[in-house]
């Protein structure tokens, strides 16, 4: 069993780009863009119903990802050291026992 | 040295999730939309500029990146993996010789 | 010559949608999904450059403005009335003074 | 009484951004995101429950409207006429007898 760590996921990608000649349209502000209209189209599977097909958002989720892992690899950050980092500042914004069971922003808590 | 990986990543979201009594606010469809509004904080950086502070991007990169890991365990599916397979799909959208240097979709290579 | 007005395009919008029996998928949920979405698919023409055909941006403005329009109907308001109220307020916030020639945000003003 | 139309408005919204020498960070691309960014604004409001306050929903929605403004007259075209031009190519693409009471794209009807 071969254990996909997001180095080779990132090397891929960059493989990926290389070979199309790619990067020169890769700049954080593009990058951002790109999320931003890849996160629509996931949530057009959403647009009239609470319910979507789990195979198209699946699908609409991989393309946010890869957009988010060759930004994370543009600014050079680890994709998931700074979702643990960021996880640490949101712990204590919310505290537990304020925040246990709401759904309100910090600055309501 | 201890590498992150992202099912350890996963299993510490879980928790924290787990701790607040989170879990209930998570859906498919609230996790799209929360995907599609941090996106939208992302953006919001290069608003007016092609550039933007690289803390305040991973700062926002990691808020997009953790409901996308959140969405993924809800799909039970691997974030990296899928990655992986809509690479592939891609590159069969985007062959080499056609896609070369140029940013255009794929009904118009 | 004809003067539209915004009671005009309400009105012949919300005709259009009885005729199709749509009206019971617009919610202010719903609508405002359906502006984000849009809003993507505006920005979709921007992904790769600064500039893209004035034709396809007005079309897509037009989907952004019709949900909009809907959603003030929905919420009884009046679209243009609300534009110039938020204007007030941004005046407030924005001192000729302090925000001449600066795009910054207004708690760094 | 005084009947607001979409020129009245335009007209304030442009010495508005002319007072504060703001139109220098106007442009389509500019302003596209910028819809984006307010339509993702407007989106947060419903981010954990399907109801939202009348009052927040209507102040994210006038910013909405007052890029679209914006961008339409950046375009030189009337926001309210292109409503109507775009709504007539939807009447083409979702006849009445195919479209009644459903949420589905045109080309699953």
């Amino acid at each position: 069993m071969r254990i996909v760590n997001t180095d080779d996921v990132t090397a891929q990608l960059s493989a990926f780009m290389a070979e199309r000649e790619w990067e020169q349209f890769h700049t954080p502000h593009t990058l951002a863009k790109s999320i931003a209209i890849e996160a629509g189209e996931l949530m057009e599977l959403f647009q009239w119903s609470d319910d979507a097909p789990v195979a198209e958002v699946t699908g609409e989720l991989a393309d946010v990802l890869t957009y988010c892992l060759l930004l994370a690899a543009k600014l050079e950050v680890d994709p998931l050291q700074i979702v643990l980092d960021k996880l640490q500042v949101t712990g204590e914004k919310y505290p537990v026992e304020l925040a246990r069971g709401r759904s309100v922003r910090h600055d309501q808590l």
